[in-house]
């Protein structure tokens, strides 16, 4: 195991009903800024449980964040925030909007730096200039997916640029789960959630071993919970039953908020490949994630053998064959379930194709991602390598 | 899966080295109380690299907390505290020391009822009065086993009695985890610790299903870590391996640091029964619990009997016999697993009798433990019934 600092502050409030809750977390003084997407949350009842549960509160809205939120968008709450003296956010959304939150909330009491070259905000993203304050964070989760609504990470794009930035001062203080809103769901949101999270775990769980034995344990129990549950969200006969719901909650959730990745070395190249896609051609996040996974898993079968066996082993109880045929089971039930959850294990299948490969790796150079992965040695040819392996 | 609450917000600081660490989490104008046991911390080179990691603190310190901490000891602190006006607790120990801490922190700033009836901090164990303020704390563990370095609860000992209580207020702010201060632990302690860790988790596991998917696999990756790395802590060849230390340190800090038990049932019948074997005749507390527990699984095997055939398959990879002989053959293996950690698992292997149940449960009535378990059901006549199995 390696050695680690993890910390997560983030109250939970999980289950049914928990919405009421933020009448007593966020404090009564506070001037709050309700930040929405596109308006789901009125249709869905969950806008109406947040306004009643902030009847004593003073309270403004900011909506309209999008999926992969913009620079452009999430500036446009400054306006709000300075005129009204807001000083807490509430996100009520998905990742998008936490994410979005996050940066309006470091956005809103950004300094730069000392000289004048960084007094723009998208420098946190841009040139990595710390967030030193931010506002204070709480978060009702409509869509399982990203964590964010327990980490400090954030993803916004600007121009087709997609860049993250991280800070514990934008990590939520609390976040309401209740697996009943995300009921009203598409099958793609659904599917994109838990294609999300599998593959969060699998960033910080297929590298090389340290014999993290706690940490490999957990990571392994969220992806067969995810396995198994994920597919039950999709069918008639179970996709209302509130179980299904909740364990696909609480497992995106424990997928990325630091645990299962402290002490062990993390990969995140299929993230960052996948990160260029969605800016380059606006597919899903998550539908990008499940056509460079298994190309990274190809690619890259000998740096991650061992973990590819382990994975092989104790997450689909794969015992028959070599080592290889093992490996390959491995990585073939591993795209069968992407299958199952209805999205794409190929660029042909977003109608993309070699010829797109060049710009992706222009803006992979772009963004300094020219080390990717546990050992930092995927280049810019390997990237190309995947990126061709999942033609 | 049952609604929560869950907030843990202890950082840790994990690892070979971290020692040090504890210049930069005290604040530099704190007045620290070093707070620690019986002088083995001298022994072992902790003591020295807490006082050089706090050379430019003020520092006080109280030692002689013993295993199983008592009132009067740890009411003999407070002196100190006011006549050098301390705000700031160091724990260096194990979870005594820890849990000493955290009623010294409480009684510190103890503020009583109203009413003059609670006017001695004894009462947040006696009579429930909340903890409304507590000195902060921050732990150095020296002894991985009970959790206390992340979470609010604490057992203390007066007169015998051996009571539990619980508060947010003395969760540690941070705690270090170094597993190469473990290497200087007897065998004795090693043991002790393993086992307290494993049947924390037993307790928040072995109950009845909710459905709790992530929990469940969590609690049985604890289970499964600490029955494959407790017996090499133990052997010649391995017991010097710092991997195997690591995983013990941190699957017994995940034990009971709320995370598994958040939306799941919970026993802790073992525990309750355990504390009065404790207080009445001064066994070990881990000592306690695997007389205790094979106990509690035979006689409520029908009431836990989904979750014992759980346990057998998943924990111990049981897969023949009927039911019954699976339970059976678990329980088996649970006792032989304590057999090889070198904890009794009979009252008679402590010298314990029949003649000796009458005062346990006695101590049980005195103490309210009549509505035990996740059932509240194990009535006093049950916890006989148990205690007799144990003989």
């Amino acid at each position: 195991m390696l050695n680690f600092n993890f910390q997560n502050p983030t109250k939970i409030n999980f289950g049914e009903g928990q919405i009421k809750i933020i009448s007593k977390e966020i404090p009564l003084d506070a001037r709050v800024l309700l930040v929405y997407g596109g308006g789901s949350i009125k249709g869905n009842g969950v806008y109406k449980q947040v306004i009643d549960a902030l009847s004593e509160h003073t309270w403004f809205e900011f909506s309209g964040i999008e999926p992969n939120p913009t620079y452009d968008t999430l500036m446009k709450a400054q306006e709000i925030i300075k005129r009204e003296n807001i000083d807490y956010l509430l996100a009520v959304g998905g990742g998008s909007v936490v994410d979005g939150a996050k940066f309006i909330a470091a956005a809103a009491l950004y300094e730069g730096k000392s000289n004048d070259e960084c007094n723009d905000p998208w420098d946190i993203l841009a040139k990595n200039v710390p967030v030193t304050k931010a506002l204070p964070i709480g978060a009702v989760l409509t869509l399982p997916a990203t964590g964010s609504e327990s980490n400090g990470n954030s993803v916004v794009t600007r121009d087709g640029n997609k860049l993250p930035f991280n800070s514990p001062l934008v990590c939520p203080l609390f976040a309401v789960l209740d697996p009943t809103v995300t009921l009203s769901l598409s099958d793609r949101q659904i599917s994109n959630g838990v294609v999300d999270a599998f593959i969060h775990t699998i960033e910080q769980y297929l590298t090389y071993s340290v014999n993290g034995k706690v940490q490999d344990r957990f990571s392994e129990g969220l992806l067969q919970t995810l396995i198994e549950e994920g597919p039950k969200a999709l069918l008639p006969d179970t996709k209302e039953n509130l179980e299904v719901r909740a364990n696909i909650m609480w497992s995106a959730t424990m997928a990325l908020n630091g645990l299962i990745g402290a002490g062990v070395p993390q990969d995140w190249s299929t993230h960052m490949i996948g990160h260029e896609l969605t800016g380059a051609f606006g597919i899903d996040h998550a539908r990008t994630l499940s056509i460079v996974l298994p190309a990274v898993m190809k690619v890259r079968k000998e740096q991650k053998r061992e973990k590819l066996l382990q994975y092989a082993t104790r997450v689909w109880q794969i015992t028959d064959g070599d080592d290889n045929a093992r490996i390959n089971q491995a990585i073939r039930l591993t795209e069968e379930f992407f299958e199952t959850m209805q999205v794409p294990t190929r660029l042909s299948h977003v109608d993309l194709g070699s010829k797109d490969i060049d710009l992706l790796i222009e803006r992979l150079e772009q963004h300094g991602m020219t080390a990717l992965g546990e050992n930092n040695d995927i280049t810019l040819d390997i990237s190309r390598e995947i990126l061709t392996q999942a033609l």
